[in-house]
């Protein structure tokens, strides 16, 4: 089994773990990102210059990664796949930048964000361009059925976004609502993107389903660890700002568990801070301090493992090789990005 | 010739011309309405709710009628132009939600529009799913030639909205360059509409070529005569708040005709108040008089009724029917609205 093994202690063994599923997609990877540049492309500059900014501020690449590797998996030896990864990230960019014009955020991978930087309409405007032109791309790639994945994930995203505006700023959101959000918003997208990779290899309906599981459940494990990341010291390191979910009253899963696990007090306090958004500045310590008596950070990791469990499993049907190990070393890798 | 004929006034005759052909496809159209509402329906109940809200405030069902005009006309017999007509009128819709967001506008069709009532976030979400789930329905229908139509027309959308954006407020915009923004914002959907009646009856080229120059050119006149409408006392009529052009300082054809035929001084009062925004109560007074005195209103309706011809002689290759006559009165109808 030619998986890249690292002999460094064990933590840095578990960082490097998504780098060892990018060197095998490298060169698949190049193709995409030059796919991205290309059809990005529009007469009307602000258009690359606007998308070039969020694209380019790098993020890992992780979905269109996954929509290589699914396909490499199911023995994909076309180029099909190449074409499809950069519909999925700009699918993906499309929503970040409307994301961010909901969310107000003014930064974006440790950068002032798009909306920030461009206003908030050319941030609106170019969202719909990216989302248009994902679909002019995979009309040239010819699949119903990649179509068929895909609107339907752009459906269930934009339905998941909407019922999180709703649930916003309610601390009595159920665990369970709360997963339906993260399973619309954030896991509908792996799901698809790692789906897309057995269809492109014109593999049976048990294989498509299965990738699609991987997906699903590795992206809800990402949401959760995302979740907990951002009451957790180590979000400076990732460039992002600590308690912004906090101080935008975001209902997440450290919190539904914190506010379940506390007291008639302690649950005054989070309807203050997070249905009121009436805080001050230690508010936050104080909210992590809640969040380490009750363990619903570790909680919330608990929850992320047993996710990746099921993602895991789910790939269980295919034959061991270099890119199933790496895609399993992936899980980890979201999920210890949380220490 | 089987049209409906009025035998009152001449205006009112014009006025009613639009409910001529209304009536040629009235079975389809209620067919659409009903897969209208059923299809915007979600179990996040914001989404139909607002989504119902800019649906059912009416308008005129403009686009999802040329479908199903030009359906009837090439000749289809199938259902197939149902869904697609549900299809068009949902760009639309996102469109115009998106659209209101970035104009900040409260008005839309005399009614509170969406962002105002509900807000900008769920506007800029339910907008991007029923994006989605136009396309959803397109890929229900399979046809790839539709799928591209109407995705490549909405990139190009975007893209002449983000021109627009970009053009805002100045006031050298040329005549050529307005009226490629009004071509890719408003004219390209027409054009798709209309050019997929003939895609789903299986027409040859020359006959998808010829509806798509008819809804383009239909397109760029009805834009043409919403721009003067803006400066019109027909708009409190039509619901719409008079002036809203110029107080947002958007550059339009009765602006960019009287700007270029003013003197300096007058040129001075354009940049003033459109591109500093730095307007009295009394300059949109001023600004009629002086689109009367250089007459850049009767211009431009000049203009429109140029693109309505090329849009007449576009059906010029359909043998004579009811359909075809009652698409022809429709561009006299769009213009005739500026009287």
């Amino acid at each position: 089994m030619a998986i890249v093994v690292n002999f460094e202690d064990e933590r840095s063994k578990k960082a490097k773990s998504f780098d060892a599923l990018v060197a095998l997609v490298k060169d698949d990877l190049e193709k995409v990102n030059r796919a991205i540049v290309d059809r990005m492309h529009s007469p009307v500059e602000l258009i690359p210059q606007l998308a070039g900014h969020i694209i380019a501020a790098g993020g890992k690449r992780l979905r269109p990664v996954l929509t290589l590797a699914s396909a490499k998996l199911a023995g994909h030896t076309g180029e099909r796949h190449i074409k499809l990864a950069a519909c999925v990230e700009f699918i993906h960019t499309a929503t970040l930048l409307h994301d961010d014009v909901v969310d107000e955020s003014e930064l974006r991978r440790g950068q002032a964000s798009a909306n920030a930087l461009f206003g908030n309409k050319p941030s609106v405007l170019v969202g719909d361009f990216l989302f248009s032109r994902s679909f002019e791309l995979m009309v040239e790639d010819g699949s119903l059925s990649v179509l068929a994945i895909l609107s339907h994930a752009s459906s269930v995203i934009a339905e998941g976004e909407v019922l999180q505006l709703i649930t916003a700023n309610d601390t009595e959101t159920s665990e369970d609502s709360y997963l339906e959000v993260i399973r619309s918003k954030t896991a509908a997208l792996f799901a698809a993107a790692c789906r897309i990779g057995a269809v492109v290899a014109d593999r049976p309906k048990v294989e498509e389903e299965a990738l699609e599981s991987y997906g699903l459940n590795l992206g809800i494990a990402f949401q959760l660890i995302d979740d907990v990341l951002d009451y957790s010291a180590k979000q400076a390191v990732l460039g992002k700002t600590v308690g912004d979910d906090f101080r935008e009253g975001k209902i997440t899963l450290p919190v539904i568990l914190a506010f379940r696990r506390g007291d008639d007090e302690e649950r005054a306090f989070w309807r203050r801070c997070l249905e009121e958004l009436d805080q001050a500045d230690n508010d936050i310590g104080r909210a992590i301090k809640l969040m380490e008596k009750h363990g619903s950070l570790a909680a919330t990791i608990a929850r992320a493992r047993h996710y990746g469990e099921i993602a895991r499993d789910a790939l269980g049907i295919f034959p061991d090789s270099a890119v199933k190990q790496a895609m399993i070393d992936v899980i980890d890798f979201c999920i210890d990005r949380a220490y």
